[in-house]
């Protein structure tokens, strides 16, 4: 028999370099399988267009967070809880983490709704996450470099990513059991190194 | 000034005649809004077009409680709320207890589940809900002639709507300060009459 898969989650501002390392990771990682949000199954895919397209004002946050919190319940139930099942890794690009820290950065007085919606409709934490830390200057240099990030996270700028980097750190001291702090402004390959190292103290559940 | 318009809801078993009668209350009104759910907004219409379309599996209970709550409260803030606040009566076909009685017909335990959405993202119910009640039997028959009812209600079939019928009593018992029961088993205009007759009776807020 096997035994449950480990579910590790990679958060950090745009830029930081997450997804490229949540990419190594699992390639790395035989039979993992690696995810992203919002997204990561054809119905939260659906859902992510919904939201993503259209006029920015088009919905309002309350609204905004209903249909991410929607689009992570099945992306939950999909992709991610049967392929823990069946002993695999998942390595997960976004997680609840951002819609914690990005709402709270945007409106602090949403964070009761959230916490409540992620209690109700998801109460799933991984097992472990890693915090991408970066200087937010640098950060939106290299988004705006890669010219492939959507506008609507790209046109929040700098005293937004600055917040949202805040807010990474204040849920590292908040989670200190699974999240580990990665230092992202190095090269990849000093990044990656430097996660797997970590990876390799942290027991499978 | 105008003071602040009434919100009342129609609610019923598919083929209840609630949507004709909620149509004429709203005519007889000066100046009301005729809404429905799920929809009533143009966001709110696109998330029912994404849960009533494709696979009637596609989602699961838990996710399509929370589209259909997005919808809500879309519709709540772009709709309804404006038009309370003008001053106009909104009519509304189906709301809340709709998502209250067929998810609690279909799965009983989600109804904390959908509880606690409520309080947490919507936080509103209507002045009056005038509850049109109906043998199950001849609904089905008058959906079935009708032949516009979207598939995956009609789907649900005669148990289902025996259990509906019997949360929608129930619904009237727990909020009688709202309901109104109607019996729906006259002809059209013997219903319109009972119920302008009813709201005579309930003074505006």
């Amino acid at each position: 028999m096997t035994g449950r898969g480990r579910f590790i989650t990679f958060e950090g501002i745009d830029g930081s370099g997450k997804s490229t390392q949540a990419r190594r990771l699992a390639a790395a990682l035989p039979g993992a399988l690696l995810t992203r949000e919002p997204g990561g199954s054809p119905g939260a895919e659906d859902i992510r267009h919904l939201v993503l397209t259209g006029d920015p004002g088009r919905w309002s946050a309350e609204t905004e967070i209903l249909l991410f919190t929607a689009a992570r319940r099945d992306h939950l139930e999909k992709t991610i809880e049967p392929a823990l099942s069946a002993g695999r890794t998942v390595v997960c690009d976004r997680f609840a983490d951002s819609t914690r820290v990005y709402q709270g950065a945007t409106r602090g007085d949403l964070r009761t709704m959230v916490d409540g919606l992620h209690e109700l409709m998801i109460g799933r934490e991984p097992d472990l996450t890693f915090v991408i830390d970066m200087d937010p200057e640098m950060a939106l240099a290299r988004v705006a470099a890669q010219g492939g990030a959507e506008r609507r996270f790209e046109e929040f700028g700098l005293p937004l990513q600055q917040k949202v980097r805040a807010g990474f750190l204040a849920l590292v001291r908040q989670f200190p059991a699974r999240c580990i702090l990665i230092d992202g402004d190095r090269d990849e390959d000093a990044v990656a190194a430097d996660i797997a190292a970590r990876l390799d103290l942290v027991p499978a559940p």
